[in-house]
């Protein structure tokens, strides 16, 4: 195991293989100014939002073609070097470090929408786009593409953590909104993984195998993606509470009707007033349900009268809606700011962000304990949750150079990670195991199931060249 | 390759490998009675829907629980005998047949539900629970599980081919569905592929893995599925149209629109008129859909309006409603038996089904076109489709017996093949590729995406035992 144990934190193993200098002028006589090797454009890639240091990798290509890709990849796999797909490094878990060296690939510049299919709800995009410019590229259509985990991450690398965010309660996650892939396989080989119909039971699923493969099977290419109408009617709302007991059984039971909302997330009271002062806001300060309803607009009025019934019940207060395009905007925005007015609470700090979801029904025991022993740590943290899917992050706030908070905030997540595994739960909803969740794989899956992926994996990247070193150890 | 070309009908390549008399010997010192090797119950066993003639298995053992399909498993990887899981035949594609021998398990005695949980709309199955039972199961609890592919198949059987049918427009399949398995790998092994929560970023799908690999990658010995709310308000209609050109672009309107409509299955008037005569109907014999909408009384009402008003757009006739549960249950019931009664209307015939699926932009121009083609043939056929997804059947009612009329058939489903693969669909949207649509496969997903199939299955199942022959050749 690489990994950590239950007494001592995380420290992933760094181990960076040789880069044979014959690979970079290979690389060289190939990509000339698409390579770098500049320090400050490797240590950018050598990072993403995750608290570890480890050395950046040698040497960054900007791609700009799927041949581009193949042909890093053909290199790589040659002189059996790592390659870690980056994107724009909104990843939370470490999923980007080279901690077995080699070199990055940046997809950023294959940011082209390349065909958009209003009539079959279909896109089809390089992995560059970010999930905010497809919607300004959909805008004109009336359609556009529901998921959304706060970072205007690319879809390439939504695709790799299997992401999802606010909307996935209704619409779903990067699993079930994937059509197809195109990827390279760790041969430097283009493989379509699917089609655009519907449905399909012709094989394997590789479409959803490389999904939330982290780029340890391939680097993704292209991605064809399932659009919506955008509602006719959307309306936004939100209900504070006298606690967060209160807040989650609004949920909860919002869930087990069946109310079909689009948006429901938790805010606890400290994080309001952390975003109160970075958005300069003045949301009461108490825990609050933040919710956004889609249909038509008899369907959305239904929607919200239920909703509004079941938080009375439990005590909510102040409804407050929001109908406007730009209120709405600026209450998404404040939410997804949540993280960033967090940081910023605590000058230096950084964030050790946790990711369990669990079965609605257990929701409430598994949050509440948890943060009970998050207040009895006596740590800084915030407390968001897209709480409909039984998924919810602390982030607690460490100064990153004090090893006893680290390990404070580690053993919080151990504990909270157990908690939810008992409970029938995940270690990560959305983020993904990257470096910082490897641990908790084996515990979660069992070690024969990691058994099979890594037999998979040994088995399409015979000489662990992709983004190796994350998910688990070989 | 071992199958089709396109100038001849497929002949599935039978080599039954040798089943060691130690291995007959060893299976029954283990399971006893649970064993059979009587040939009523073999062939039982060695036939589907599909329309081969292939030798039964050697045996086959009744299972009663996880270990015992581990034990048999492990027999059989010990003496490298081919297994194939068996549920109950409903299968189309020959999933079942044993062209290289081996063994069956039997897991229809598995069929117990292990847990409902209703407070998280997910419920644990044996793999021989069917569907029927499963939503009887479910009735005191307000829940259902709405993936019904028309035979009252098993849940295993339907978590190895992906099933879906006329629900999966609104419901997903089961790809969507299912959210983990208990399988017995080919080493003998037991594994979880997931857990309760309802969305994971913890490592490899597996669930999606196993899910659609028909077998050959492991027995699936559990599942845990989604289930929902039985809807507030349920209401069926018929609506007929001139024509099916009218019927499907009043399909794809309805889909383009975003209306959450929970059925619409096409039925040509041909197929009306056997389903008439089978069902003792008087359904207008024309071609018609047949709807369903699920909801709130007035999210229902909603709909209804709305499908109504695009269907009187395009010449669509006497909307009839049925809103009692009986009159839903006869018409489903009718639908359901459009197999049937199509096998009934030409005895001794069988049926040649296709399964193709495309993008709903193209199903006019692929269905019309199937349509003439099927006309011009002068084969008798059927023709109903899940047109909501894209999805429809022909199935050309043959003489078993008169090979001209087999290959009339299988030529008319290559023709529609590369129709809807040049139309960027799939050979199947849910019954599985199995022996009969090997040779699509490759022209779909393309080589390399077989070769990683191939890659996979050798790795996890090296000696080839697991449903060997099916899906692609190794």
């Amino acid at each position: 195991m690489t990994a950590a144990t239950h007494s001592q934190p995380f420290v992933p193993e760094i181990r960076p293989r040789e880069v044979p200098p014959d690979f970079v002028t290979a690389l060289q006589d190939r990509f000339g100014k698409q390579l770098s090797t500049a320090m400050a454009v490797r240590e950018q890639h050598g990072r993403d939002e995750s608290s570890f240091s480890v050395p950046p990798p040698a040497a960054v290509v900007f791609a700009q073609s799927t041949q581009d890709v193949a042909d890093v990849v053909a290199l790589a796999a040659r002189w059996q070097v790592p390659v870690i797909p980056f994107g724009v490094g909104s990843s939370l878990e470490g999923h980007l470090l080279a901690v077995q060296g080699g070199i990055s690939i940046d997809l950023g510049r294959m940011n082209r929408v390349l065909a958009i299919q209003p009539d079959d709800l279909t896109v089809t995009v390089q992995p560059g786009v970010t999930r905010k410019q497809l919607n300004e590229e959909l805008r004109s259509t009336g359609l556009f593409f529901p998921i959304d985990p706060g970072a205007d991450a690319t879809l390439g690398g939504m695709c790799a953590t299997r992401a999802s965010g606010t909307n996935a309660v209704r619409y779903g996650t990067m699993r079930e909104n994937v059509l197809a892939l195109e990827v390279v396989t760790a041969s430097g080989e283009v493989v379509r993984t699917g089609t655009r119909a519907p449905k399909s039971s012709a094989g394997y699923d590789l479409t959803r195998l490389f999904v939330g493969s982290e780029g340890t099977l391939g680097v993704i290419t292209e991605a064809t993606l399932r659009i919506y109408p955008l509602p006719e009617a959307v309306s936004a709302a939100i209900c504070s509470f006298p606690g967060i007991e209160e807040a989650v059984r609004t949920t909860i039971e919002i869930i087990q009707l069946g109310v079909p909302i689009a948006r429901v997330e938790l805010i606890d009271a400290q994080t309001v007033r952390m975003v109160n002062a970075h958005s300069k806001l003045t949301l009461r300060e108490e825990p609050m349900l933040l919710m956004e309803f889609h249909g038509s607009p008899a369907g959305v009025e239904e929607q919200a009268r239920t909703v509004q019934e079941i938080a009375a019940g439990h005590g909510g207060q102040s409804f407050e809606w929001a109908t406007t395009p730009e209120e709405r905007t600026r209450l998404w925005t404040a939410r997804h700011n949540a993280y960033f007015a967090a940081i910023q609470s605590r000058p230096g700090c950084r964030a050790i962000a946790t990711d369990t979801c669990v079965p609605i029904s257990r929701l409430a025991d598994c949050l509440l304990e948890s943060v009970r022993e998050a207040d009895a740590s006596g740590l800084p943290y915030f407390l968001v949750g897209h709480v409909g899917d039984g998924n919810f992050h602390f982030g607690y706030l460490i100064d990153p150079d004090d090893a006893r908070e680290r390990e404070r905030a580690e053993s919080l997540n151990r504990a909270l990670v157990a908690r939810a595994l008992a409970m029938e739960g995940t270690c990560s909803g959305e983020h993904g195991v990257g470096l910082h969740k490897m641990a908790f794989l084996p515990q979660e899956a069992g070690e024969g199931a990691v058994a099979l992926m890594r037999t998979i994996k040994r088995a399409l990247d015979p000489h662990n060249i992709m983004n190796p070193g994350k998910i688990f150890s070989l």
